[in-house]
């Protein structure tokens, strides 16, 4: 391909070492990173990107927008515990809460593989109406485009979303600082582990159902009793590792977690196990950790208690200055070690 | 496949017609439009999404907030006079332009097919930047999704957009009102043929480039001369003929257009008769619409033609009461005739 007039820049991606696009740059691990990093960064900079959190914060006379979009591409459609509808619906509303947001109103666009089943599109838009009137939120806008056979997966669905943030919140990776308490909402893998479960053909005692939900009701909470929140972040592609390595090193502090006391159910575990799969790293939907001012945290931790998505909360570990960027976890035999991002794919299309 | 609790409603596309979502569906035409009024509206029911224009306007704080997207699944990714990421970038400025917002940040959702050579990911990522910034736009949150080889086509893109309103303007299709003057910003039918000479390998005396471009700039132009602008739309897939008559079910007014005088260069006529189609129906990404109170006519005209995308701007016609809901065009051969939505699919994923 012949670069246009005015592309003169070579490509920031090595092409000798990725002359495609791998799966794996869909990861949520270091590839994504590095196309992030290396390639939309640079090109569109601008503040609120700049920011590297789950949605923009944009100054609107007066008023704080938050804006965030994700495009869904979760395989199979319908799974234990929901569906790509739903999923859509409640993936940007906890990214617009994770913002500090009040969600307000969804976009909605559908890319459609000829030949899906109508009544799988009318079960899946029927979904996303659940959803959206669960979370409180309005579909306002949409579109709609179907590519040839072969050329999609059944359905593809891009949903983007705005929700007002209060003057004095401000809620970003940068926010996060030393002494900070990290508290996670609940048990992690559940969303991943269903996904995987369906697509392996596992069968369990018990189905492993998603735990895809709506946070912004458990986020408004706390930002209702004044609990001083510096980072909020949800747990989806990449899983908790994930999101604690970013918060790092976007926030050039050290996080300090410990193993032994998060929450992983038994048969999240033992299908971890049976799929060599480290539950730290798998996708969740209905999850977040909260960055909360030391002073606050017991009672954050009270608050996220009594509400039904945080009722397994815990207090998962702490911040500190030094080594900055860093993740540690003190692992279930006591022993410290660091926590990364993974190089390769974990779970390909898991949301 | 079995329904979940509480999805007791039957769908209200017949299923033993249209089993199977076809490409029509997303064409733009009868189909498209089934799906959105059947389907979609009464589920998804709210003011912004009833007005079935470009974008949804929403109140906050006092401040008028457009807000619109749109997923791009173009085939070529790259074609003359464009690609996948320019007419991403300038098809959500222009809708938000349509609902007469000045376009402020935009976002972007790429899903990638993987194999794709990562040099025209770049291509492509760059081209963004360029339109814009030439759209006065940020792209301020973003997302990456990878589905494997052979469930994607290279590259779709979803952009969503946010623009202010300013206080007293109020576009929209239900305020078409008889007495109106229609304004077409210039010749039709570039973008469609532009594609199709590709996919068809045609070679024409002069190549026939896409007549993308951002419409924003010429928008705010007629808005700032205070024009009584009543309603805009920009002509994409389906063309002048569905915009026309989408507005006119809309406003249930009488539109009547002047075939004569509607600019169709003499290459995308011949192209047209070759390959059969109607300029009318062919798709544009660049052209829009204008309704205005026919006091301002000739001043709005004026300002469009003084500005690049408005040169070949011209006053194709007028809306009258009756019969409400129909648009008729006067023919080269003076007779007239009603023009209606397509029922098939004219040009797939054109955009």
């Amino acid at each position: 391909m012949k670069p246009a007039d005015g592309f003169t820049l070579s490509c920031p991606i090595p092409i000798a070492e990725y002359p495609t696009v791998l799966l794996a740059h869909g990861g949520g691990g270091k590839l994504t990173r590095a196309l992030i990093e290396h390639m939309f960064l640079p090109l569109f900079r601008n503040p609120q990107l700049e920011q590297l959190h789950d949605g923009a914060v944009l100054e609107l006379a007066g008023t704080k927008l938050a804006f965030t979009t994700d495009s869904y591409v979760v395989h199979p459609l319908i799974f234990p515990g929901g569906d790509i509808g739903q999923l859509a619906v409640n993936g940007t509303v906890n990214d617009l809460a994770m913002c500090g947001a009040r969600p307000l109103s969804l976009s909605a666009s559908f890319i459609i593989e000829e030949g899906l089943p109508m009544e799988t599109l009318w079960h899946i838009v029927q979904s996303m109406q659940h959803a959206a009137a669960a979370a409180g939120v309005a579909i306002v806008t949409g579109d709609t485009k179907v590519v040839d056979r072969g050329k999609g997966d059944g359905l593809f669905i891009n949903t983007a979303g705005v929700g007002i943030v209060a003057p004095h919140v401000s809620i970003a990776p940068g926010n996060v600082r030393p002494g900070d308490v990290v508290l996670l909402s609940g048990d992690i893998g559940r969303h991943g582990i269903a996904i995987m479960a369906v697509r392996e053909g596992l069968a369990f005692e018990s189905v492993i159902e998603s735990d895809c939900a709506p946070l912004a009701g458990l986020v408004a909470a706390l930002l209702d009793a004044g609990i001083a929140l510096h980072c909020l972040r949800d747990l989806t592609r990449g899983g908790l590792a994930s999101a604690l390595v970013e918060i790092a090193e976007t926030a050039q502090v050290h996080i300090a977690v410990d193993e032994r006391i998060i929450p992983v159910t038994d048969d999240v575990q033992g299908a971890c196990e049976i799929l060599g799969l480290d539950p730290l790293y798998v996708a969740n939907e209905g999850r977040f950790v909260a960055f909360v001012a030391p002073a606050d945290a017991g009672r954050a931790l009270e608050i996220m208690q009594t509400h039904p998505p945080g009722a397994g909360a815990a207090r998962i570990g702490s911040v500190a200055e030094d080594p900055a960027g860093l993740v540690t976890m003190t692992s279930k035999i006591g022993a410290s070690r660091i926590v990364s991002l993974l190089s390769g794919e974990q779970l390909p299309r898991i949301c």
